[in-house]
């Protein structure tokens, strides 16, 4: 049975990257991988639109969320915390285990932040240290508007921590020119890798700010992993293969074009969601879709984790469920990473043939018809 | 761009043989070669449905119908060719480039072969050593009726030659049962494999034939391949990286079952011409379509060789064009080798966006829908 991989991490590996990955494991120690290092430190400064240093850490994208709060937080220190689904609750979650005080911004699953309510919670917790949120919460497909609350945080004492993991690469997030303090990223979204490497980045201030951060680190500590990527290198053993991967994979998105790229996923965005809509669903976030990924509240005649089973034993086609209090209540079909318009069409047929198979009435092609429509129309502008 | 390879040959390579391909070339004159080699004896035997040697050959399928005719010929000898289409032609001139005296059964394009006209040609040239004919014309995407011809040459001196190039791994050709003397395949084809590969097997009186055929033969002289066959080895150096990715695709057959694989077929190309009807165009091969692809009639407002080009170099979905006399009219969406459901619903959705970039009324999602239809219907049938 072919497989086709449509859930929001892992993502598929184009044959490019995967093919560099089947090379012989160079040892990195050697001018050969610190030349490697050296051109995959400037790729990663042009996707993070950063001048900063950024650090590829050999752990997934938890690993470095963990990195900027042990790097820039001591015990008992106060956190804002953006928790609008399972991503927002794992900052809330870190804070926890190293003993942080968080002080919530509980929003709806499925609705982003306002701003306002960014806002009121600054002006409550002068004393925070840092306000922590996901640039697109990949558990409800929601983005948040980092821009606007950048616009808040640039005023303010208060560093703004951004889980970009499935951001990066999919839509525009220049951390300098907006004031990002801290960008993080992961391998196994828009980087179109296997997982297994973390990325973060931060801003000269939030620099500054690890120097009295006091939380116990070691292999995830950010400073000395800097210097070594000064010296082209990293702190411990990198995950060689991995990095490999990376430079081939940075090569295809330096080819393809930033705003190529973001382009690409708008319109793989809009056109899933219109087949969703096409064949009478109802969208998750409607109000602030993700580029990445769409949420669909599966029909209350079809049991969504069936249906995601079915459609991954019996079809081949891989979708998430939801998660946690979303767990059988929806679909998420993922665009993101390497990722093309005939994605989309196989993840619309997928759903039209499952939710059939369980009953639900469907008109067979009225959602990927939708799709087509969408697709076709900018053919020219978003060819992939 | 993502890339899809929807034409009848090359086909697209599983994972599974890709990575049994990527392993370190083995010498072929040791016995870990020998023990792969018998490995693929048996499992051609299955596939061929046959008790012969089937004979692997380091050359692409037109070098093994070229070694059907320089084994079973001599110089002058009659051949009648059934020629409705390009690979029927091929029949044809390599008749011609060995001196054969040929007596063709023209067919319409698009159209099987009758057996009475087979019937009144071995009547007519009783003397005829050959009938060649293909099982599916591919340039035509038509299935001749190799059951009922093979009733007819059983009983005459004429020995049946089919080439199966697009037909072993699709639909049934039972060698013995039938008493098919002498069947061909290659490997870019249904066995799901880069090409480089041919394969022929003889039944026992065809390989009496060849003792007396005196057309001038030396790589390709069978009788020295079924020899070195039973010594599990090869009179020449086999393309070895091909052949052990052959055990990995013989392997995915045996797995599948030949009468699933053969019912898969069936049933992506009934979701194919649901499909391509469902868009209001007409089929090039309504009365006898092959399993493994369907012509379409291009419409008369549309360029097909334009249309083909689009589809390639913009969507990345290759189908193939028209050959010979039908360049330009035709498009050919196949669905044979490791080609499942989506692969189907690919290959509409792109004709369906195509066709309306280039000024052809289509409602989107009306093929697509017509095909799904097929799909989801016998899908637990067709699991692919």
């Amino acid at each position: 049975m072919k497989r086709y991989l449509l859930a929001p991490g892992p993502t598929p590996v184009p044959p490019e990257v995967m093919a560099a990955m089947s090379a012989p494991i160079v040892h990195h120690r050697t001018p050969e991988f610190s030349a490697l290092f050296a051109e995959v430190e400037r790729d990663l400064q042009f996707l993070f639109q950063t001048t900063q240093e950024v650090m590829t850490l050999a752990a997934s994208g938890t690993g470095a969320m963990e990195a900027a709060i042990t790097n820039l937080l001591s015990p008992g220190d106060e956190a804002i915390v953006v928790n609008g689904g399972k991503f927002g609750d794992r900052w809330t979650k870190i804070c926890a285990a190293y003993g942080v005080v968080v002080h919530e911004i509980a929003v709806e699953w499925g609705e982003a932040v306002e701003p306002a309510a960014v806002l009121g919670a600054l002006d409550a917790h002068p004393a925070a240290r840092v306000l922590l949120m996901q640039a697109t919460e990949t558990s409800t497909t929601v983005l948040h508007p980092v821009e606007d609350i950048a616009a808040l945080t640039r005023e303010r004492e208060t560093l703004l921590v951004v889980d970009g993991i499935t951001a990066i690469g999919v839509l525009d997030v220049p951390m300098d020119q907006w004031g990002v303090d801290v960008l993080i990223t992961g391998a196994q979204k828009a980087l179109m890798l296997p997982p297994g490497l973390g990325f973060v980045a931060l801003s000269a201030r939030a620099w500054e700010q690890t120097r009295r951060a006091r939380l116990p680190r070691f292999y995830f500590d950010l400073a000395r992993e800097r210097a070594a990527v000064t010296e082209r290198t990293s702190a411990w053993t990198p995950a060689i293969g991995l990095v490999v991967g990376l430079r081939a994979a940075l090569q295809l998105i330096r080819k393809e074009g930033l705003p190529q790229v973001f382009a690409r996923h708008a319109r793989l965005g809009a056109a899933t969601r219109a087949g969703v809509s096409g064949l009478g669903l109802r969208l998750l976030a409607p109000r602030a879709p993700s580029p990445a990924a769409t949420g669909v509240w599966v029909p209350d005649d079809v049991d969504g984790a069936q249906l995601v089973r079915y459609m991954r034993d019996e079809m081949g086609v891989t979708v998430a469920g939801g998660q946690d209090r979303l767990k059988g209540k929806i679909v998420r079909l993922a665009h993101v990473g390497y990722a093309g318009a005939f994605d989309v069409v196989v993840g619309i047929a997928a759903l039209e043939m499952a939710l059939s198979r369980f009953g639900h009435r469907v008109r067979f092609g009225q959602g990927v018809g939708a799709a087509e429509a969408v697709l076709e129309d900018g053919w020219t502008r978003c060819r992939s």
